[in-house]
């Protein structure tokens, strides 16, 4: 299966505003490569804190792609607490909520898989997804999830671009969070593969290193 | 007077782990390149906080530009917290202590700037370092330092290099600190005026649009 990691970030590291608002960082040359990266994939996956902060939808906008496939959606919610009119819950694309073995809640529109005892064990849940067919998945955060991903070398890739403008804030949210690494041993090594400049921003393309 | 910053970041945009310990971001190359821009400016600036946490020399190292000019070194410290063995207090090259209108405190191998009411007044305490002959500073940290130049745009030039590394954390320090912008309106727009691969990481300069 492989994994590709995707964020925008400001040029010191911010996802979002101190407040953990959103902030317009990625520009449309970028919007356009993201939607065709989603049209590209079999699946699309987010943790419950974006799905709970920002309520996206997930869906290819066929002002990017035309006659979009429909990727799968898929949210990591250990609790369940996906709300029911949350975006990813329409009729738009088929969903995923994946969620501790503890959990029962039942999602309209969505299957759900339990994997995880308390949270979700991404070892037991991928190869369950790998055997409905998903071969390729895109990770679009938030960055617990991202960090998850990394640091245990489940991603194969991470593209970030670069707005060019700073953000500030020792709050504000960046691409990778959780623990992180507590040592150097502990940080996660890329390799650079691409650097391409998109308009206003730059867009760099890493291979982690396993 | 011309003021450029630099740092170097993880490509999840940090600066230092979790536990604010410093870890290896920068390369060779990068270093080479930060000892020549020291040697190129008339000051070395960093805030308190980098002097009590990673005790630098600011010094511009013989192994990369043979026959130094020794830039002044000036550290922001409003409550005169820098310890008399601190390495900017040796007698490598000259210093200047700024600290707030409050302050008493004076310093061996220093000169002392008194300026700004509770905290040092960038805007006051500047014309003064221009006074003294100083036409160009190089701001090297920490992050609240950093975030007081962008958001007042004193600074004319951001360096970024990025490491090819994940660092991860949420509690892990960027290259832009303090309270962040609090909108979009507040958040500092830069152009990107160059982007170049340095070995196995990547060196992006930015103007500070003002």
């Amino acid at each position: 299966m492989k994994i590709t990691v995707n964020c925008a970030m400001s040029a010191d590291g911010k996802i979002a505003l101190n407040s953990r608002k959103q902030t317009a960082i990625s520009n449309d040359l970028d919007k356009r490569r993201v939607h065709e990266l989603r049209n590209s994939v079999d699946a699309i996956l987010v943790g419950i804190g974006t799905v709970l902060t920002d309520d996206p939808k997930l869906t290819v906008n066929t002002e990017y792609v035309a006659n979009p496939s429909n990727p799968i959606r898929i949210v990591l919610d250990s609790r369940g607490r996906t709300p029911p009119d949350a975006k990813v819950l329409d009729d738009q694309a088929q969903t995923i909520i994946i969620t501790s073995e503890e959990c029962v809640k039942e999602f309209p529109n969505a299957k759900t898989i339990r994997s995880g005892v308390g949270r979700v064990d991404l070892h037991r849940a991928l190869p369950i997804l790998e055997g409905m067919g998903i071969g390729s998945i895109l990770v679009e955060g938030g960055a617990e999830v991202i960090w998850s991903f990394l640091k245990s070398r489940l991603a194969d890739e991470m593209h970030i671009f670069i707005g060019s403008l700073i953000i500030g804030g020792d709050e504000a949210p960046t691409p990778a969070g959780g623990e992180g690494a507590s040592s150097i041993e502990d940080t996660v090594e890329l390799e650079l593969r691409n650097a391409e400049v998109m308009g206003d921003g730059i867009l760099l393309q890493y291979e982690v290193v396993k």
